[in-house]
């Protein structure tokens, strides 16, 4: 089975964990919105792709055996001097991104080394911006505000709207999609999206305009998972069908299979399934949150909730 | 053939890469004295070994054909930026000793990415800081001034007379040997010192205590290769027997068995034979200059000079 997971984070990485048990053939499509710690300071100063997301999701799908290759990427310089809050993994694929160039070869090196199964792409071969309306940050809390980058829409006070993407030096412009993440969506069985911040992470890909299409022509099983808790910030009191009413307002021709969230964390379980149904999904609630944390998908429960699912749509 | 090659900077890589060609069985030994550049970055802000020149040495073991890590291990981040300099393979040696910890073994991993055939060691396994006694940087000329660090003494405008080693972070101890480095020239067939800038790259390594009593014990033949040119700053105005000379006063009881230089190089090739001599060391001279650049060894002719030299040693 083929599956493409898109998204960024910790929330991709709990995806791409959950879903190297279900199946070898994964590829994760990443988010290079980030302008934020490590990876903002080496899109400053260098001009380059934001590795952090990619080097999560190279972790993930390495697996907990990557031997001192997958420790070291980890690994984030301490101290107070220049390199400190690095992680070295993030100077490891700036460094290929310098010499090697293409982000695909790049990626695909740094998966040999670390001993990836599966594969992972950019979702745009650029830097890309997010901007996002926002109200609630003046007087009149109808009045909407514009505020830029990742890290400014992910912990606004205010309550976002919408948000749209740009190339980040052709500010005009939407970003160009990475040609093999279209040809993976397109070739896929099933296709991922979420969990993550809902904004940052999620929704940026439907926001590539190619991407999008791949993403709405393909005859994968589309499933959406949903996030365990509202993300403080950009989705704070956000309900889980909110969740889905976002994704629609975003990306109206999208059709859905199957959404899954976790039966603890869904107050009105009604109306989440007809947010699902009005996407043309099936709504999943399975237990996925770790016992001891419920801010934290449980890796085995997601991976048998997505085994389901996929398998349930692909009989639909 | 097992060799030994025991230096730093340009000089170990021509060396190495001249030896590569010889035998598979080369084990570099270098200093960990480096306080400048990137490598002296990385030690004042993470209190590591500097690891500039085990990276070149890595570089010259594994030859040409290194694939994209060879290439991404030699690049430096430009700009103006906070890792403007950085070489990325003193990035990626900088996180695997802060991870893996042993010198040794992180070489080691190191070298395997790398594709090198042979093994780079450092000389000590922590860093260590050079001190020379310096004349003619006041107004008496006779007068001694001790400076400090490998930078300070490298560019000294002042005549360096005598340099000392001690461990950076125990300034009255001379440095601990690497003991595999110690197990290589014992174990060796040919150890080689130099070229290389000789009060910083080539004599602190006989400054290492257990490791000048493996030089002084070893059974292996032991050749001195000398500079081509006297280095701008610390060795400005050095005859070539003059070095050999400095060599005794730093390790009274070494002897060796052949001596290599230039004979371009050398402007009094009888002073240079009895110095020389008095070590126990027959003179080679050969034409092993690069044909374009009088400061720089041509491969393939330092390798059949190393080679004869190797060979008649053996036969003595």
């Amino acid at each position: 089975m083929r599956a493409v997971a898109l998204g960024g984070g910790h929330g991709l990485h709990a995806t791409l964990t959950a879903l190297r048990a279900v199946t070898p053939d994964v590829t994760a499509v990443v988010t290079v919105a980030d302008d934020g710690g490590s990876s903002g300071r080496l899109r400053r100063e260098l001009g380059l792709l934001p590795p952090g997301d990619l080097r999560k999701a190279l972790l993930a799908l390495a697996g907990p055996d990557t031997g001192p290759w997958g420790e070291v990427f980890g690994h984030r310089f301490g101290g107070t001097g220049a390199l400190a809050g690095h992680a070295v993994g993030n100077l490891v694929l700036a460094g290929l991104l310098e010499t090697v160039g293409d982000p695909v070869a790049v990626l695909a090196e740094a998966a040999r080394l670390l001993g990836v199964r599966g594969r992972v792409l950019p979702m745009s071969p650029e830097p890309v911006d997010i901007e996002a309306d926002v109200t609630g940050l003046g007087a009149d809390p109808a009045a909407i505000s514009r505020i830029r980058g990742q890290v400014a829409v992910a912990t606004t006070p205010g309550r976002v709207r919408r948000i749209r993407l740009c190339a980040a030096d052709r500010r005009s412009e939407p970003p160009k999609a990475c040609a093999e993440a279209v040809e993976a969506v397109l070739g896929a069985d099933v296709v991922l999206l979420g969990p993550g911040s809902w904004f940052t992470s999620v929704l940026p890909h439907l926001l590539v305009p190619d991407l999008h299409d791949a993403l709405v022509r393909t005859a994968a099983r589309r499933v959406v998972v949903l996030n365990l808790v509202p993300q403080p910030g950009e989705t704070e009191g956000f309900s889980p069908e909110h969740h889905l009413d976002v994704l629609v307002e975003h990306a109206p021709s999208l059709r859905v299979d199957a959404v899954v969230a976790d039966a603890d964390s869904v107050p009105t379980p009604e109306r989440l399934r007809q947010a699902a149904a009005a996407l043309g999904a099936e709504l999943r609630l399975d237990r996925v949150a770790a016992p001891d944390a419920a801010d934290r998908h449980d890796t085995a429960a997601l991976s048998a909730s997505l085994a389901r699912a996929v398998a349930t749509a692909a009989r639909r």
